[in-house]
């Protein structure tokens, strides 16, 4: 796979591995860089495996940083540097890395697939991350969750009645679409980014939300989804990349288990 | 400002006029695409001014769409149409637009610029469109408000007095960064949609909480960020746009004027 940018597109050098910046210890939304970075093989370094590391995610959120002369500073990781390219953002880092990692088409090839692909992800992490993470923070991220729990509750109550169905049946549209094209991806019948973003939303959920995730699964009305998953799960540079200890486990972070906001194992 | 792509780029006829779909009533996400095309003076349709313009947003979030042959379905407005693609997410939609209608800088320009502004934009929408709505419907956004009163008032408590200065604080820094060159701009020098994106939430904002609004313009913390505001709504097109009845007024959208989620006007 190649990670340096075709001699044409090139203006800075660029021929260097990708700086991921993200907090230790937590998979998080610096999970999806990772995912995307391992299944393409691609070189880079991850401030969770470095000592000091979190003095670099913290440096560069300071509410002193203004940036450099080319990038204006970042709210909050995940954080990806790339020569002199400073960017942040989720969806961001994806559609950047996408083409040039092998994850999406490149423009030249196919001018408007990386907006389709981009459609994707944002939808996924709109409704299966960012959703998921405020059914544990309804009311203010700056409060502990023991601060909002009986809000917690009727939110994720509402989460797994109608928004997870809402998100999972619209995937599965997409699936049984024709522009999803052959095999189990979302879109062109290859694997791209957005595969693996809604394999991790699909992770996590099932590790906050086990007696839910099991209903929906088994009522089989989300077939090509679940497959979807498995199909990443089996990828062989993810599979390693899952049985490493690169793969951190879930925490304090976007998906947490609460056994009171899932629902009873006999529903 | 050109609308169609240069030659080389273009391997489909898009040389037709944008098309919006968008719920007719409220200025809602859809404006964020409205003012990207006003400023350009880019001719687009617009589902909200379309007799029947309502039953093409509902067809497009049918529940049995499973798109076409190209394109994934979309699940939520704002949609674009632009000859054989079709485009759904907002931020997704400005980054194509952006470079196409000279508010971004093209590819081959600076390869880079397109993401750094995509930063900026998705930061503006999550902090200041995603989380105000929240402020309101915090539980679901399938029940009524009146349903979520008590939880809207903690929310909207937390988000006036902690994540409004977290994020008018950070596009102070933006402003004051390097990057942001001359001119009141968040990138380069230039006008971008990012602008008009931070424009448009100021805006409802404004309207949402005028008490909170006031109070914090006048702190004079975030001069910067009022001057973008100021220098948006003073752009020709833009303003003869605001006077005009494509634009609509706020109503039961993203921005709603609830005087009990407000501050006191003494505070």
């Amino acid at each position: 796979m190649a990670t340096s940018p075709s001699a044409k597109r090139q203006k800075s050098s660029k021929d260097v591995p990708y700086e991921l910046i993200y907090w230790p210890g937590l998979p998080g939304r610096g999970e999806h860089i990772r995912l995307a970075l391992e299944e393409a093989g691609a070189e880079y370094t991850d401030t969770a495996h470095k000592e000091d590391g979190i003095k670099e995610v913290l440096a560069q959120i300071d509410d002193k940083n203004i940036g450099d002369e080319l990038n204006p500073p970042p709210l909050a990781p995940p954080i990806l540097k790339h020569g002199d390219l400073l960017l942040s953002q989720t969806p961001n880092i994806l559609q950047y890395l996408g083409p040039r990692i092998g994850l999406a088409p490149k423009p030249e090839d196919d001018e408007d697939a990386i907006y389709r692909i981009n459609g994707l992800a944002l939808t996924a992490l709109d409704g299966l991350s960012n959703e998921a993470h405020d059914t544990h923070h309804p009311v203010a991220t700056g409060l502990y969750y023991e601060d909002q729990k009986e809000e917690s509750k009727r939110k994720a109550k509402d989460y797994i009645e109608n928004r997870l169905p809402k998100f999972f049946g619209y995937f599965e549209r997409v699936l049984k679409g024709k522009a999803s094209g052959d095999g189990p991806w979302l879109y062109g019948g290859s694997l791209s980014y957005a595969d693996l973003v809604l394999f991790q939303c699909l992770d996590g959920l099932k590790f906050a939300f086990p007696n839910a995730l099991k209903r929906l699964e088994g009522s089989g009305e989300y077939k090509s989804l679940f497959e979807l998953y498995d199909a990443v799960k089996e990828r062989p540079k993810i599979k390693a990349y899952l049985a490493s200890e690169r793969r951190q486990k879930y925490k304090d972070g976007i998906y947490r288990h609460y056994p009171e906001l899932d629902e009873d194992a006999s529903a």
